[in-house]
């Protein structure tokens, strides 16, 4: 039977999210959450000449999610919204109802609520939640582990007019335990989506690994793989990393087997 | 105490080992031998001005292996020498001296030999051992089995009068599936020592994982670190791509545990 | 006085253009000719919330192109239409208006008419119009002259189905006198728009130069510039790395004076 | 007839230098001057194999080089050894004799020293004389006039190490106009011998052009790249991006002509 999943948030990123949950046959849309009266009450299937009923659109403004959610549980919440929406996480998590976060800019308060959440149900957040990404990450840190002597240096590359150092820069920096200001090199030039590369110096050989984003579809795909691993846990707070180096683990050691 | 170690081989690349070898303070160089009489009975420290009596040079052509191995044993041999050298491991073997092979091109029933000689000692071959290329192969594998839908392609690059396709990078495609003719790419130009990168294309994302080398004191490392796996091993035939994956297993769920 | 611009097609690109040729202060798009009857007698301006009343959309279908062209003369025709309406040039030939064509594949022929009709007017074709792309062209050949003995080789990357090999990669191969199947290689992975690299190996050194396309916006910028270049020549048939040959020329002269 | 050279320097460079010179036909090494005694008169050929009497060595402590200059007049002086090695270049411009200075960092004042110079013989300096970054530098600046508006930024990848920030990159930023703090990344890993990339965005296409050396004898092929150039002109202080604007024009002409 298929997943229910619950969507907060319609902007730019949930339209894609909805859309790709609902061309995943192991997943049903059963609502969209939004913050505007906007769309209210069409069906998220409209946007994408999906016939099915699928993803009614709700305003945040209208209901009272407590009793919302009673009416219409789902088995997984995927939040691409903000990061207020995390308060209405409480009424979910004491249902049971598993909780997919992909807020890429939480204050330091929101992770010791979800901390607390993760008590009574699964919850996992990334702040980038696509597959390369996190792939990338832990299969930095392995070789980190590996040959603890490594030079690494992190690369990020971004259209000219963003501002700040990448979230996702400093993610990796502070994971492989790297001063940010010495190490991550931020390349600002024309309309590059988003590229990030870590580069490790072995003192005769050189390794380059680097993830290289088209388009907001990878996030929604991480989402969805998140939720289909987050479904069969039943408490804790996880992190993708984990998810991929659970996985990690289980083809290393089918490899491990066959080589 | 330290590993003792017996090297096969000092053309150019039998130097750099012995001389990696001998600056390891967990092992100990007990001898080399070499096809020819050249520089017989010295002591490979000479060459590299360290003054302790390690690496004496012995001439295959004056000794029967044998007799000799009797006299002077070891923990672990080290080969890379040539593929003839295989039928000197026997003697070896039922000493239950471990035995790491970084011969490049072996005929098929090299490997055939080696898993009968695993019966009774630990043996590791590869015809690759740098660690960064076993990195590299086995990072690509995980992706691989994590979005099996990926498109991957290889690109290799070398100097210009290397004639045929590397063997490295054929490893990578037998071991990805992948066809060799239309997969592997092969850039021959200038004066580059050695890069393979490996491409993945997901449909919105695209990750990059390359490795270049600078010099063959890579593969001295790499033949060390085999050792050190090794002579932990009672028996059984091992490749370094397991050796990798054990470490990528042991790493992933020291990380799983922290995230 | 601002140029006047007739462009032929309003497809995916056409739409592109017309907006580029409407944000430009230099350019007046004084028509857009279109093969069907789509959203004649429209104003391009509409599409792009542009006020001004630029861009009358007419339909091929509708017109006699000789009469309208004596009724709505232009200095420049630039044509993103299709092969076809090369046959369309002559009237703008004999009036003498300027035409650039930004057609990526014409058959044989279709040169010799280009030529015939660059008897009376300036004209300018090139299947890849974009200014990097022909920047990376001229500077690999001057690159190639300068040091004849280079080692050379094309990669070029593209999205999964792309079946044939890129069109620009064999015009780099054909302008460098590179043999195709040897030295052209197509990588074909996830969603990669489009990225040209020529590598160029000297004995001791390695120089790369590579190309990426982001969105079609550059085709637009690439016609624009063969426009204005184009209006201040008389006669003879022209191309976009000719444009950027005597860029080079004009540029290195001038550094070479102030150096 | 070959071009006689005179070589300052015999390190590790110059070693290199002079066998290059030797095994070019064109060329005659007349002398090789060096600080120290170490391997006075002996002839530099017998380094490498060369049975011709080329390339004697000589100590500057036991010459005075004006006498010895005239008793053994050559046609292009090539200095591959220290800044101080500049007070002697007076007597050889005097006599007309052109010089090549590859010295990597002068103090200001010697830049004054040698446009004095300048006025008697043809001088030409370069703190990275390889033909290789230099065609990076002038391509570079050809696409920065050809669009002013585009971001540049520029990478540099070198050993671990190396502590200052290179000075190719720096003279890059210089004649680029960029502020060096903030275009210049510094990538500190390895074993890696040198690279230099330039990255150029548009705000729709990416270009990149990226040098990486291998070993010295590009240095040694850029001087007498240099040396050849040089010994046509009759007075001036030049540069080897000058050397570079020269064939990019008489190339591009060419091409132009062609195309």
């Amino acid at each position: 039977m298929a997943i229910k999943i619950g969507l907060f948030g319609f902007g730019r990123t949930g339209h894609v999210v909805a859309q790709e949950i609902m061309n995943d046959k192991d997943l049903h849309l059963s609502w969209v959450i939004r913050k505007s009266h906007k769309d209210e009450q069409e069906y998220a299937g409209n946007f994408f000449g999906i016939k099915s009923k699928q993803g009614k659109i709700y305003s945040a403004l209208s209901l009272s999610f407590n009793v919302f959610l009673k009416a219409n549980p789902v088995d997984v919440i995927i939040d691409f919204s903000s990061a207020e929406a995390i308060d209405e996480y409480k009424a979910a998590a004491s249902m049971g109802i598993k909780i997919v976060s992909a807020i890429s800019r939480y204050k330091k308060d929101a992770i010791i609520k979800l901390k607390k959440m993760s008590v009574k149900t699964a919850v996992l957040y990334s702040p980038n939640i696509t597959l390369g990404i996190n792939f990338l990450i832990v299969a930095s840190q392995v070789l980190q582990q590996i040959v603890p002597s490594l030079d690494i240096e992190i690369v990020e590359e971004h259209f000219r007019n963003k501002k700040e150092v990448s979230g996702t820069a400093l993610r990796i920096a502070r994971l492989l335990g790297l001063c940010k200001k010495r190490h991550i090199n931020s390349i600002r030039v024309g309309g590059i989506v988003g590229r990030h590369e870590v580069i490790f110096g072995f003192p005769n050989q050189i390794i380059r690994i680097s993830h290289e984003s088209i388009n907001r579809i990878a996030f929604a795909k991480g989402a969805i793989y998140a939720a289909k691993w987050l479904v069969k846990k039943k408490k804790g707070l996880h992190t993708m990393e984990q998810v991929m180096s659970s996985d990690f683990i289980k083809h290393c050691i089918s490899l491990h087997k066959k080589s």
